[in-house]
């Protein structure tokens, strides 16, 4: 199974506008972060909700591929969002993915979202991804 | 805050109907169980659905009661419910929750259903619960 | 594609402990009902949740089914549900499922449910179904 | 209530970075729309994920205010979210929303999201707003 590293090294040289840092990866999960500054942030002090949302998605991704190896098409099929407390401003948005479920097709995964430094959750998503077969798109 | 026993007594004099036991409650969770027999399979041998997703809402309400006291007019507002594998048809549905949020008006716990005795995961549930206000019915 | 009698004679067959009825299925969508008396209350006089979800997921089943054919083995995977209304515990519960993907391998659609003669949604809920591909079980 | 000119000039004051047109609000629904360019598109000729939520997210909002007046603490609990298939990268976003609830402290809408010119849905979206008391911030 891909390293940490190789997984990094993918992210940036496929989704450059992607600036998630990996932490941690492997064993059906992962953890990653995203630097909180302007561009982040909305009105008010908050953290943009895509932003968060956006975070969630590569946290299941990145623990995916730390499963079943780097599969550029597995595509990500839904994502149910809860916004539980408003993030702090000043910390980065950590997102700590446990896959439930890599089946043949679609992965299911959990992912709970945190400003560093702190125990509250900021939000939680559950996302599936479907899984393309050898040879072929993604299968959904 | 009310017991294990007094949560469990609350249950069967409100919901006759139900046959929930629970196993724990406190500290923001909660696991019970439910028998799997001849009323709970469907053909193939597999577990009803909607007993999945009753037992996933009950322990859901459960680690509230255990969190905010006995408030009968607490209503499931949503549930987000994965299916993930065919669960044993010879053991009981054992349901645990975790509470990630509880707010003024609104609670939202994740709960993990497993077959008894294994430790994969059947079935997976984000749901929130709508707190009524003093004086009021639910407050949605 | 199968005809709404052949839908609800196979529904009748395999599902034997069902008791929905099939109003209308084809062109993606589906209408089915279920009568509501002493067996679905809850006290209360509120009409049983599980009772809710399982109408939303026949519907959207039916729908499936007569647009892809009578497939067995198309399970649920996920089902998203928000209750919003008190049904009345005196009209059958009615849903009306429409289909809004039908892929290789998943097919996603939205049910909304009713109390009969009541324009009032009382439950919203966006199921996902795996399907079968040829000579295999469900692929997810 | 507010009119269409009202709402788009509250979003451009308070929500500078947001780029979203409203075609039409009112009625218990909203359509809005994003211009897809560079920026919005992420390798492969696909809309980002984000940029889809987003849209989603914004009209669910300009329907709640179309409903309930310019209340700017109302705040997004959650959002369930289904990608359907791969939008155009040569159309803008076309988010049409219809509220299925609005309560006295939660409303529930839905969102089918097209790209324009085509009537193939590329994403669906369920939210759910917490609609602050008066004197209040938001209630969840």
């Amino acid at each position: 199974m891909p390293t940490r590293e190789e997984i990094q090294t993918f992210l940036k040289a496929e989704f450059p506008h992607n600036h998630c840092i990996i932490d941690q990866v492997g064993g059906g999960s992962a953890t990653i972060r995203h630097l909180i500054g302007p561009n982040e942030l909305r009105p008010g002090g908050t953290v943009s909700g895509p932003l968060l949302m956006m975070v969630a998605d590569v946290a299941l991704y990145v623990a995916l591929l730390g499963e079943i190896g780097i599969v550029p098409l597995a595509v990500t099929t839904s994502l149910n969002f809860n916004f539980l407390r408003k993030p702090s401003a000043e910390a980065s948005i950590v997102g700590v993915c446990k896959l439930i479920k890599v089946g043949r097709s679609l992965a299911v995964g959990e992912v709970a979202l945190y400003s560093e430094g702190s125990d509250a959750m900021v939000a939680h998503a559950v996302g599936t991804y479907a899984i393309p077969r050898r040879g072929q798109g993604p299968s959904a």
